[in-house]
Order: C-alpha cells, then sequence, then structure tokens
C-alpha cells in the first residue's frame, strides 16, 4: 500500500458556514420568530453571529467535547448555534421539547448538558427543570432583553446581550474529523431515549448525500422550508446541506399550523418544502377549507416527506393541487438520517399518474453511502422482487456504530445496524417499509404488513387515521384489528370498511375486526404509538370468523 | 473533544462499483470500440470483470501500492480496470498517449510501472516501449484473441484471455481511505511530467462535488458522453461520478472527430456531455458542414466544457443550434480536477441570453470542498470585485499536497496550492482566469489577460484560432503580440483585425502588432503551447506605435 499524496484536510462542520459566508453571504436565512415577526439575515450573519456565539461559549468556560443543549424552534439563532457550538469543538445536543418533562430531564442528565439556550415558548418548561436535578449551569433565553418575560430560572442570560458582547472574529479551530460535532436523542416507544452522537465527518459526508443531485438535490436555487424540527435528526441534515449549497432558507419557528405554513410558502415563494405526514395533512386541510389555489399562489416544486410513509393521497394531493412533486425519502435517527430517497429514474417518464404515485408510495433507492440489505430471520439476504419482506440493515460511515455512554456497539460482525424496519426491495432498487419489526403480524407463518393495511384503510374518505395491530389469535396466531379515527362530521361502520379493504390487500389481510376511536395516541415526534395500543387492546380479542 | 459514534467506514473507490452493481446494475455503459463496433454493457458487468481483473492482476503477482499503467481511450474495459486496479489496493496509472514518446518513456519509469494495459492503436507505441528500458513486465492488449494484430511484443496476453480466466468472485478488500488510487502526471510545458497521486478519499469525496445538484449535477438520469479523456484526471472524475450516481455513460473510443460524436449523441441519447473546447469546435463544424439540426436530431441538455476556457461563441452556438446549456468548469490536474462550476442562480433567471453568456464566459463558482482564494504579489487578499486579478490559490480534500517521488510538498504555510493561474472573482462569487501566471503581459506595470484578447480575437468569423504572448518593449516592458490562425477559406489583415478589437476591449490593451500562421503549437492536452510560442518569436520585435 502507498499513501496518496492529497492535501489532509478534516471534514469538519465549521467549513459548511465558511463555505456559505465566503460564495453565498447574501443568500438568506428567513425566519419566523417566537416574538412574532418575520426576521431576516443571510448566511454571512449567521457566520458573525456563529462566531459570536463560540466566543460567548468560551467565555463561558465551554471547552471541546462539552455538551451544549436547544430547546428550540426552528430560527436563526438555532442555526447559529449549530455551527457555533460544533465549530468550535463542543457538542449541540438538540433536545425534542415534545418529549414527556422526565424524559428531558433523564436526557439533560444522561448527556451531561452543562448549558441550555432556549426558545420563549420553553420558560414553563425550564422553570421546571431549574427545580429538578440537572448538571445545567446556565440558561440562555434566545432572545434580546426587550422580549424578556418575568420567570424564575437563575443567573438567566439573553442571548442578545451573551453574544451582542462579542467580536465575531473568532478563527475556526482545526481538529480530527471524527470529532463529536452534534448529539441527538431517539424517543424510543421502549425504554429510555438513547444518544446517537454525530460526528463532523458524518454530517458533512451525509451533507453532500443530501444536495447530490439523486439525493435531496438541495442547491443555490431552492427557497426552502425546513418544516421538520431542527431539534430532531438535526432537521434531515438541511442546516448543513443548506450552507453547503447556499440554499435560502426559510425557518417557521413555532407556527406549524396549515395556514402560517401556507402564508411562509406563498410569501416566500419557497420552491422545497420538507417535513412529516402530519403537517401536510393539516396543511392540505387549511387549503381545502380555505379554498385556495396553491398551484396559482405558490412556487413550490418538492415536498420532500419523511419520518413516516407518505400515504398515496398526500402525493396525489400535491400533484394535483400544488403542481409538486413528493419526494418520498426514508432515514432514521441513527442515520443522520437519509438513508433512502425515491427520486423517479428515466425509465418511468412515460409513467401515468397513477403508476407514478404507486411508485412514490416506496420509500426509494439508498443514496451513495447506505449499504442496505433485507434479510430474513436466519440473516441470509432475500430477494430484491418487491415481495420477500426481511430486516432491514444498513451500514455506512454516517450511521452509528453506538449509543452515548453505552459500552456495547450496535452493529453485527459485518458492521450492519439493524434499523428495526421491515421492508421488500422491488427489482429496481426501491425499498418499501412494511412495517417496524416489532408491529407485523405473523399471522400462520406469514407477515402481514400493518403499515399496507393503514395506507389502504386512510383511503377511504371517511378516515382521518388508521392503525393496525396484532391481536392473539388461537389459530393463526396473530391476527389484525383496525383501529379508526372518523373525520369530523363522517361515519363509517364496520361491514362498509372492511368492503372497502376487500379487493384493496389480499383477502387473508382483512382485519378480522373494526374498531372505532376518538384519536389514537402518538409519541412525541408525532408517529403512532403502538406499544400504547397494544397495551389498550391487550384483551380484546376479535369476534370468531 | 470526544470522539462520534458514527460507524468507520473507509471511503474506498471499491464503493462506487459496489453502489452501482447492487443499485444500478441494469444501467448501460455504452462504447465505441478500437475493433470498431458498439459494444453494449452494464454495471453490472463493469463490477463483474472489475472482479476478474482484480483476480487477474493478483494471478500475475500485482500486489497493492503496485502501479499498474494505461494507454487506453475511454471503454469498458479501461473502465473496468478502474475498479479492477484500484479497487485491489493497486495504483491505476493512467497514461496520456498524447505525450511524446519519450515523456512517456520517462513516466513510466518514474511511476514505476510494472503491468500495461493498452489499446490496439497504440501497438506501435508499445513495441517502440519494449525497446526502452522501463520496469514493464508484462503487457496486456485490451482485446479478444481474434482481434490480436502481429506484433512484436515478447509476453503480451489479451485481455479477454486474462481475465476470462477468473471467476469474478472477488470480495473488494478493506484498508485505509488515504491509500493511493490512481495516478495522473502533468503535462507541464516545462521541466519533466509530475505525477498526481490521487486517493481513495479524495476520489470519492470528489465524486460527491461532481454528482452535487450544484455541482455537474450528474444523476441515474443522464446518459453521460465522456470526450474528455479517461487517460487525462480520470475523465474529470466522471468514471466514480457515474458508478456514484448510476448513471448511463457513453464512451466514444478513438473516433473523437465530430461525425462521431454527433452520430453518439444521437443513437444514444446523450443528455450531458464533457470534453475540452476543441472537440466543440470540430463537432460544431461538422453540424454547420452537413446542415444537421441538432435541436430535433438531440435529447443534449447540457455540455460541460473545461481544460481551457469556453468561448462565448461556443456556449452562444450550443443554446441556439442545440438548445443546451453550456456549464463552463474549471480544475487542473492537481485538482482532480474539479475546482469551480458555472452554474447560474436564482437571481440571473431574468437574463437576457446575451448576459447570460456573459456569465458563461467565467468559469464559475467554487464547489464546496474547494477552498479558494486570489492574492497579489505579496500574498494579500484581494477584492471580490471582478476586477482585482490575482494569483489563484486553492485547499482542500481533493487538491494535491505535492507530486510523486517529491520530497517537497507543493503548499504554503497555510495549505494553499499555487495554481498558477490569474484570475479575479466577481460579488457574486464568480471565477474568472485572466492568465496563466506566466502568459500574463505586464504593461507598465499594469497587468494584461492574454486570454480575454484572444476570447475576443475568436470573435471574429474568420478568426480559427489565436494566441496572445508578451514580447519586449523599451516602453512598457513588455506588449501583447497576436498571432491568428484563419479559417479555411477565410483572409484577414492586420487593420480588419484591430479594428474588430477596439471597443471589445480596453484601448491601452490593443495589441501592437497581428501576425498570420498557418497554426499555432499545441500541447499533449490540447493547450495552446505558450513557451513554444514565445521561444518562436522570441526575436521579434512590434512596429513602433
Amino acid at each position: 500500500m502507498i499513501k496518496g499524496l492529497m492535501q489532509d484536510r478534516p471534514l469538519l462542520v465549521s467549513t459548511l458556514i465558511e463555505h456559505a459566508a465566503r460564495w453565498h453571504a447574501q443568500a438568506e436565512i428567513v425566519s419566523r420568530t417566537c416574538e412574532g415577526p418575520i426576521h431576516r439575515c443571510t448566511w454571512g450573519d449567521i457566520d458573525r453571529r456563529a462566531r459570536q456565539a463560540a466566543e460567548a461559549l468560551t467565555a463561558l468556560g465551554v471547552r471541546p467535547g462539552d455538551r451544549v443543549a436547544t430547546l428550540a424552534w426552528n430560527g436563526y439563532r438555532h442555526l447559529e448555534l449549530y455551527y457555533g457550538v460544533s465549530g468550535m469543538g463542543a457538542v449541540l445536543h438538540t433536545v425534542n421539547p415534545r418529549l414527556f418533562p422526565e424524559q428531558i430531564e433523564y436526557i439533560i442528565n444522561h448527556a451531561g448538558d452543562r448549558i441550555l439556550f432556549f426558545d420563549l415558548s420553553f420558560v414553563p418548561l425550564v422553570e421546571r427543570l431549574v427545580r429538578a436535578k440537572t448538571p445545567l449551569e446556565r440558561y440562555v433565553l434566545l432572545t434580546d432583553r426587550e422580549h424578556r418575560p418575568p420567570c424564575d430560572i437563575p443567573g438567566l442570560i439573553c442571548h442578545e446581550d451573551l453574544i451582542g458582547a462579542q467580536p465575531g472574529d473568532y478563527r475556526w479551530p482545526q481538529f480530527d474529523e471524527n470529532t463529536a460535532s452534534s448529539l441527538c436523542y431517539t424517543s424510543g416507544t421502549t425504554g429510555n431515549p438513547k444518544g446517537v452522537l454525530y460526528s463532523h465527518r458524518s454530517s458533512v459526508l451525509h451533507s453532500w448525500a443530501v444536495c447530490a443531485a439523486d439525493g435531496l438535490a438541495v442547491s443555490a436555487h431552492e427557497t426552502a422550508l425546513l418544516v421538520v424540527p431542527m431539534f430532531h435528526v438535526n432537521a434531515w441534515g438541511m442546516p448543513y446541506a443548506g450552507a453547503m449549497s447556499g440554499a435560502r432558507l426559510v425557518l417557521p419557528g413555532p407556527a406549524l399550523d396549515g395556514r402560517s405554513l401556507y402564508e411562509l410558502m406563498r410569501d416566500e415563494r419557497v420552491t422545497l418544502a420538507l417535513g412529516v405526514p402530519t403537517v401536510w395533512l393539516m396543511l392540505l386541510q387549511h387549503v381545502d377549507g380555505a379554498g385556495l389555489r396553491p398551484a396559482d399562489e405558490l412556487c413550490l416544486t418538492r415536498v420532500v416527506i419523511g419520518g413516516s410513509s407518505a400515504p398515496r393521497a398526500i402525493s396525489e394531493r400535491f400533484a394535483t393541487t400544488f403542481g409538486a412533486f413528493v419526494v418520498h425519502a426514508w432515514g432514521m435517527t441513527e442515520m443522520s438520517p437519509v438513508g433512502t430517497v425515491c427520486n423517479l429514474l428515466p425509465k418511468h417518464a412515460g409513467c401515468t399518474a397513477e403508476e407514478r404515485l404507486t411508485i412514490q408510495e416506496k420509500q426509494g433507492r439508498p443514496v451513495y453511502g447506505v449499504d442496505l440489505k433485507i434479510v430474513d430471520d436466519d440473516g441470509v439476504s432475500l430477494a430484491h422482487d418487491g415481495k420477500a419482506a426481511g430486516h432491514l440493515l444498513v451500514r455506512g460511515p454516517w450511521i452509528t456504530g453506538g449509543y452515548y455512554r453505552e459500552e456495547a456497539g450496535c452493529v453485527d460482525e459485518a458492521g450492519f445496524f439493524d434499523t428495526g424496519d421491515v421492508a421488500t426491495i422491488d427489482s429496481d432498487g426501491y425499498l418499501q417499509i412494511t412495517d417496524r419489526a416489532k408491529d407485523v403480524i405473523k399471522s400462520g407463518g406469514e407477515w402481514i404488513s400493518s403499515i399496507a393495511l393503514e395506507n389502504a384503510a386512510i383511503g377511504h374518505p371517511a378516515v382521518a387515521e388508521a392503525a393496525v395491530i396484532a391481536v392473539e389469535h388461537e389459530k393463526w396466531q396473530e391476527r389484525p384489528l383496525l383501529i379508526v379515527v372518523c373525520r369530523p362530521g363522517s361515519t363509517l361502520d364496520r361491514e362498509t370498511m372492511l368492503a372497502f379493504l376487500k379487493g384493496r390487500v389480499a383477502d387473508w389481510w382483512l382485519p378480522d375486526d373494526v374498531v372505532f376511536v376518538d384519536e389514537l395516541p402518538h409519541t412525541a415526534t408525532g408517529k403512532l404509538h403502538k406499544l400504547r395500543l397494544r397495551q389498550m387492546f391487550r384483551d380484546y380479542r376479535p369476534p370468531p370468523g
């Protein structure tokens, strides 16, 4: 072996903001603030303020490797912390404010956070944290003195006072690219949350995958609306990919209702929007309710949907009502998060709208950098035939090898991480998640996909939300139970629902029963809380059939 | 500092072909062969044959770190060597057959190549090499037994015999990503060629920059015609970026004339083509001569031009006659090579065709990963005002830090490599190369750009090619001399030429004289050989004026 002679330049998060500041200094960052008004600044401003933040953190005694927490919406101050904290070699720990307060306490303790930056919305939550026992030494309110409310937080300082005192001529230090850059806890439905510790290297490599033409194709041409929260999995890497490409970013703050998002899209001429299905359902309801004509009013061309499976109905509505293409993507907190992206192939050029929607129901093809396979219970790789469903294993430089402060790694001997998902892969390489491994329904030795059943049920116009869980069955071991929330003003009965499903799914997949409820339980990241549902229906027995 | 917990997966060239074989197995590689016919295979085939090549090399005694040379056009066999040789940990040394035979001997000796793979076209050249003293132990002719000509090369083996004997179930080894992957010598106009030794890491990172939406945006949607040779700077990284994205590649072999390229573009429905200006001039001449209608017959949407400055006239013709956008790019052998790419910005949406062409004359904006600055003779950074011209320095993970088998590095204390180019950068970050530092004309303390003068002269319809060099001047130290080759059948005189330039360049830039010649000297990579021109006109004195 001989070594190449290329320059040894580490891939650091700070090089992203340096690039943006030098070559995209005027590209805008538009934020809806907690204080109310729209705030405008540029990548050049973010760079300067990030350097001020690094100086202020240094002055507060923060050292490289220390964890600095945020409880914040998507906004320019949160963005400058992405660069200020990681850029100086400290670890940005983005805390999900939607977790239960006990979980937030747990992860702040587990992470050993020294300083907490938080938005105005979270004053009551932080007052509670102050009374709890945590390693937090200092609290910084992400606002200026004028907007500081009376509150019971000792030593509180306002962000603008903190960084305003600094010159902003900080020079980013150079260090090993494998140094930790940020930390995000998974919101598991069982056990305590686990910390995923990203590195500078993984964050930069992942950004390239996001900017790739066959990834999310983020470029300086885009105005990207980040509905996906910056407090969870680094907002799908967009704060980094935005700087890498010099994209214009629109950060919606706490206002995630349909009307607010629609107005931002319209007023800021958003071309690309990213978020989970729930927010798009709210947006579509607002559009319907207000009788809007988005195709005429907006510049939206693409909507990236991840976090949960993108229902066909959403992709269809975006195509017909907005003239926008839904890019279905899949990933995990443990994967930085992007694993697959559903872009079309040249062979699909002649597809009908219906055929295209069928492809868009899949989570897409792996981006380069993600090595992925589906295996049976014995670890044997399964065919890419679109039918064989198996455990989905992944490997790659932005996929975690372990959890923070856990001794054991989380990969097998070949380096693969078990996603806990069950998926099929078709002959063109399109992945489709059929279930969480623990949610799959094992009926007579075969697997029934709870997600496929839920997606079929949600196609009925009277259904607002649907969940399918396994219930015990004497003969078949498990059988599917469908639990439905009807749309306001709609009604539906068991037989109509089952008749609707017949022909849409295999006969032996048909749920043994349908139960109607007022609402379904969700996790802190908005996913169906299947564990709780299974507990709720533990004693349920389907009618004999 | 704490380390992140992301998986430690090395960035190896073999992971690119693995990705292509797994997720783009059916995407085609179309090659025009030296034997004559068009050959079709897939990324899946390239993967299998690359593994066979690695097995065959191992059987021949090639060890990791050994240098394996090629003298070959763009074709599938060359492509499989890109992966077979580098994938096993050996170093692919692509030799430029257009170098003088003495230079080829020199670099094969300097590189210490053990094996040479070569195309049918180069049999006479290799017969000469056999008689010379080189470290080459084995010669492999890139053809099958049927097409083997009689020749005087001891121990010659045909490629198909060599790899056909192998099973192709080789498993790519894992090793340090900083290991050397390939080697390319610069064709300097002075001194001996110097070897640039790329690494697996640099090759993979560079591929991401090529695939980025704001880079060359290579994706699975493209059918890319690589006119840029695979024997020079890895064909601008396209053999790697093609696998990363699963693009369909069209490799034109030795047939680089206008008619052959046009027919390939038409028959293979090429969407993206990459090459130096010279080949596009030949293509345009063919289109004119044959009265073709490319906009109706072709699917071409983008043409990437690098290697030399893209003349405005070429960009205009591609826009009007082909309906294709010229993407002007700049780089160097020492830069893998991509440094800047001239994509438009959102602010240019309303530009006229003429305004767009003016932007396209610039080499574009730096891709993320290339840290770049212009400085004066004292190393002080210059303004980005589109006027201040300075030495262009670059830094980054795919830029060389030294040359093969040279003790001294080639970067300054801050890690910057001096490109030897002189450039301006405008307020939007667009770089424009105004000269090679050694070609700039220093007149009365000010710099005159030889390239700007050449581009202005070439705008005259009677001019086929133009070169500007400095000649000594008593009063002004140096003054420009314009040397012109007229188009066949056209005539031009000094006064008409100067009158044409007046108003197109500053008055004090106007050449002191115009000389007409039948042809201009070029380097092996097709660039103007200014050193030789200066020697030719050493004793020339401009008329007093």
